[in-house]
């Protein structure tokens, strides 16, 4: 990390020491006292709340003077409501499991030496984060839970919020006897603290960024520190010959249209040469009810004429947006390098009855999530049963698919013998 | 990646996306093809063994003309012996469990979506190491048994033997039917190539630097890709008030100078204030009879007066030879702090006959491998039960301690629903 002279590094290098210190100390705190800590932080989010949305205030000024979008004002707009569903993560997360009270592995060698890998905190985690003001509180619960410190960058916009919520959270966690230095914010909005977080290699354990792809880029390239991102989902959904019809129309349907701005979401539809003439104008039919337009191949707009033409550029653009991409493909290694040329290694579905197909499809892509006869939007860690999530990473270090709890934690060897030596 | 004018990057790029392919066909492979392909590596290597030890010489005669030492020298040389032991190192891999066949976690949700988490190939791995010709039959060999594939960039010093192995693994793999593109070997020696694949983001999944401090410190510093690297060993043994004293003297000495150069040995043993004026100088004179000299704290020369002072970087030296520094200590807490202070979360020992105090120590400390009453050399992929290792992770995110097939896997979800759509 190279020094500066106005003492950003300074505050770095001081905050992810404190940080590991109390990092320590939370991963040696029973379960029940993490937990009363995420209670305590959330009892006081709720009464601070009126506090933190006159901070808000404050950033929507601001916001408001720069002239921003309307869809931006209310991903950076808290309510009492939203201070109050942050307040309400803080307790979900303090009921879920203990991530830390796991026994990953337990063997013994013939030399008598019992060897156990357990869980146990990544350390100290730096969150880099955009507007959403909420995201940081979420990230601090899952962090704590999982006896990790965390120091939470947000986005400029929402600096004041950021500082109130952070401020509440210390305060809960400080009167239940968690350490003050478990999350903290850097002093000001200067990029050069995301600057600082990015070199901090052996200060800060893990970067995790969440927000546009622009973001989630800069952090890839310029840090010096392990980074869980979340980059692209490209998802597809390959309709087999042998799918149900109607079971591939309605997966189809959700897949695309239930959400179509989420990772999750399927942009290319991959339909069987022998089903597509029968099936694809009922599942065109279905998504353009739904308001989706389309970006065809040469076969499917021989079979449906006024789809749009896609160009190949197509196939490999996340849309997010209610557009779907569609090519016609010959059966199931077709459709695996359609998917291993255009993928971008998230979420791929098949749909069909032939169990042999599908177990061809799902040895046959490297995706981190392969799902048969079910919507690509279910890749949500919610939906897994983590109870929270704090991305979908799509690395293929350390975690792949949704990030919960289990996923922010890793693992250490306790080896226990009775005088053993090595020869 | 930036471009250069001099075909290296083009080259990687290359390398890197045939190396993605060879791993999804090696990933599809069964375990018996993929084991029949290490077999037939290993027949190669043997066939090839006078051809090998040919090119050596090669790299012998160039070494020698740039007058290297003679440590080094043993390192680089091949005999028809050493490269028998490299066959036999990948017969060894093929009889190894298949790291691919392991199911992780099996769970069904309430909406009767069943979900998979299974081992799977981490992809492409950069492996990046010094002197030593048989590091990249061994790395190959664990590479292609879990399924990756793997570009080797050994030292400029034994470059023509990398190839001639190279060739000879690869005419191996070939015959077995396994994808030639699978193990790759830069075309030159040009330091250009280092630069490329720590720069290849996307490209390279997983680089692995092995070799000295210098290289893999440069490693962690350049890359823009994902790091498994080992770093310092600075182990400690801590003798407990309760420990048995025969006991440890005998784990005091082998942790010491069974090999004093290995990352696992012991580097400070902190006694507790308790016994330290019984034990210390007993465990001094066994130490003292295999060579070992001391760097010890005031507390331990007023037991043991011509011990030589430690100054307080001492603590914080990785020796790596017949030095042993030495500290009195009150209790568990006080070792803890000293190991958190000094320690690279590494290996650290207790020895006591108080499994309370053990406990204690074991979770105050935040070490990849924790062992109680056994010499800290333990920390090792062969004594562990990996049958192989690539080398011991000391950073926190992926794998930690010793790095063996497991470690050289990541994970993907497989869901299999029968129409679930999401609410």
């Amino acid at each position: 990390m190279h020094v500066d002279s106005d003492g950003t590094t300074d505050w770095l290098r001081s905050a992810a020491v404190s940080a590991r210190a109390a990092s320590v100390a939370l991963a040696r705190m029973p379960e029940a006292a993490r937990n009363d800590a995420l209670r305590a932080a959330a009892r006081a989010l709720r009464a601070r709340a009126a506090e933190i949305v006159q901070a808000n205030a404050a950033d929507l000024v601001a916001f408001d003077a720069a002239g921003g979008t309307a869809a931006f004002r209310d991903r950076l707009a808290l309510t009492p409501a939203r201070v109050d569903a942050m307040a309400q993560g803080l307790d979900d997360i303090a009921a879920l499991p203990d991530p830390l009270a796991r026994t990953l592995a337990d063997w013994t060698r013939p030399n008598g030496l019992r060897i156990r890998r357990i869980a146990a905190p990544i350390g100290v985690i730096g969150m880099i984060y955009e507007s959403r003001p909420n995201v940081g509180a979420d990230a601090a619960g899952l962090c704590l839970k999982a006896g990790n410190a965390v120091i939470l960058r947000g986005g400029s916009d929402s600096f004041h919020s950021a500082r109130s919520i952070h401020a509440a959270v210390t305060e809960g966690l400080c009167a239940a006897g968690a350490p003050e230095a478990a999350v903290q914010v850097p002093p000001s909005t200067d990029r050069a603290y995301v600057a600082a977080m990015l070199g901090a290699a052996g200060l800060i354990d893990l970067i995790i960024p969440r927000g546009g792809k622009s973001l989630v880029r800069r952090v890839q390239a310029e840090a010096q520190v392990p980074v869980l991102a979340h980059a692209e989902g490209l998802c597809h959904t390959y309709v087999h010959a042998q799918a149900d019809p109607d079971m591939a129309r309605r997966i189809a349907a959700n897949a695309k249209m239930r959400r179509p701005g989420v990772c999750g979401a399927t942009e290319t539809l991959l339909i069987d040469a022998a089903v597509a003439p029968a099936l694809l104008p009922l599942i065109v039919a279905d998504l353009r009810a739904l308001g989706c337009d389309f970006r065809a191949d040469a076969r499917a707009r021989a079979i449906v004429a006024d789809l749009r033409a896609a160009g190949d550029a197509d196939f490999d653009t996340e849309w997010l947006d209610a557009i779907l991409s569609v090519a016609v493909v010959d059966g199931v290694d077709s459709a695996i390098a359609h998917i291993l040329r255009h993928g971008s290694e998230h979420t791929d579905a098949i749909v069909t009855e032939d169990e042999a197909a599908a177990m061809q499809f799902l040895r046959g892509i490297d995706s981190a999530v392969g799902i048969w006869n079910a919507s690509t939007q279910f890749c949500d860690g919610g939906e897994f049963g983590f109870g929270a999530e704090i991305g979908i990473a799509t690395g293929r270090i350390h975690a792949r698919g949704p990030v919960g709890l289990e996923q922010l934690t890793t693992f250490r060897y306790v080896v226990t013998g009775n005088g053993q030596v090595r020869p």
